[in-house]
């Protein structure tokens, strides 16, 4: 199985941006393990100013923490590639730029280091969070055995973000 | 003229990190046009999280202003794509990232939107900031006009972004 090249990233942020932008819907991204990479594929789209309004590379613990307000308890309870770390990361993004109504979260194991027994290479965690008509956020959380090396795994996880995000 | 293709962006983003990590150096990113594509950069590179603490896709300008601190009306007066602006966020990211000692920040005219006469398409504001050891911020910025379309025009200034760094 190949991982998705950039041209398939390109294609699925183009969809999933005309699919928020014909429904007044804005995004936000809180990025461990892609680091940046779902923001990149998002911006790659032209005019995707009218639905992308930015995010978050929240690389270290004490990024995540400090930026995203999720608790460094959390952190130390779960690990920080776990389903309370993307949870309060997707949300924490929400109520950071308030603006947005979307926000898609990961953290994973993207090697060739940091692998466990637990959390291999591979292992990663994502969170879809979006604004109700209340105002109260409502998220989704998935994990994922993604295979391949560091540059494939992060591919998979670029994909599935964007990929869910469409089929909201 | 080519633009730089991922090969080499990912050659350059290890060769600064090797410097950084060798220094006891740390990076953050504050991103506009590029969208993430430093930080993706950065993070394709293995062990990237020894020098690498993360950063800001600010692409809205109420992002740069909430999450990096940048003054309303210094967009107002000067534009997104302004000395003054890439200046503020380069240091708001050392401000809010207390951690990192060293910033790189962009913002430009990615097209194929956006172009004015002042400032077309392929006109991109850099800045690098860095923490002197009285604890005082050092910036320097510049401005270039880059070929091509968009995806060009972010590719030259991921590398640019990156050369520099790697020279300072």
């Amino acid at each position: 199985m190949t991982a998705p090249p950039d041209a398939a990233l390109l294609e699925l942020a183009a969809a999933a941006g005309a699919r928020l932008a014909a429904a007044g819907e804005t995004l936000v991204t809180a990025e461990s393990c892609t680091g940046g990479w779902i923001a990149k594929a998002c911006t790659d789209v032209p005019g995707s100013s009218r639905w992308f309004l930015g995010g978050f590379v929240a690389y270290a613990d004490s990024v995540k923490c400090h930026s995203l307000g999720v608790g460094p308890d959390t952190i130390q309870r779960y690990g920080a590639v776990s389903e309370p770390v993307v949870r309060a990361m997707a949300e924490g993004a929400l109520r950071v730029i308030d603006a947005a109504t979307w926000a898609i979260a990961v953290s994973g194991v993207a090697g060739p280091d940091g692998g466990t027994a637990d959390k291999p290479v591979g292992t990663v965690w994502l969170a879809w969070s979006w604004r109700q008509k209340d105002g109260s956020l409502r998220t989704e959380t998935c994990r994922e055995q993604f295979p391949g090396g560091r540059d494939d795994v992060r591919r998979w996880t670029v994909r599935l973000a964007l990929e869910r995000l469409l089929a909201e």
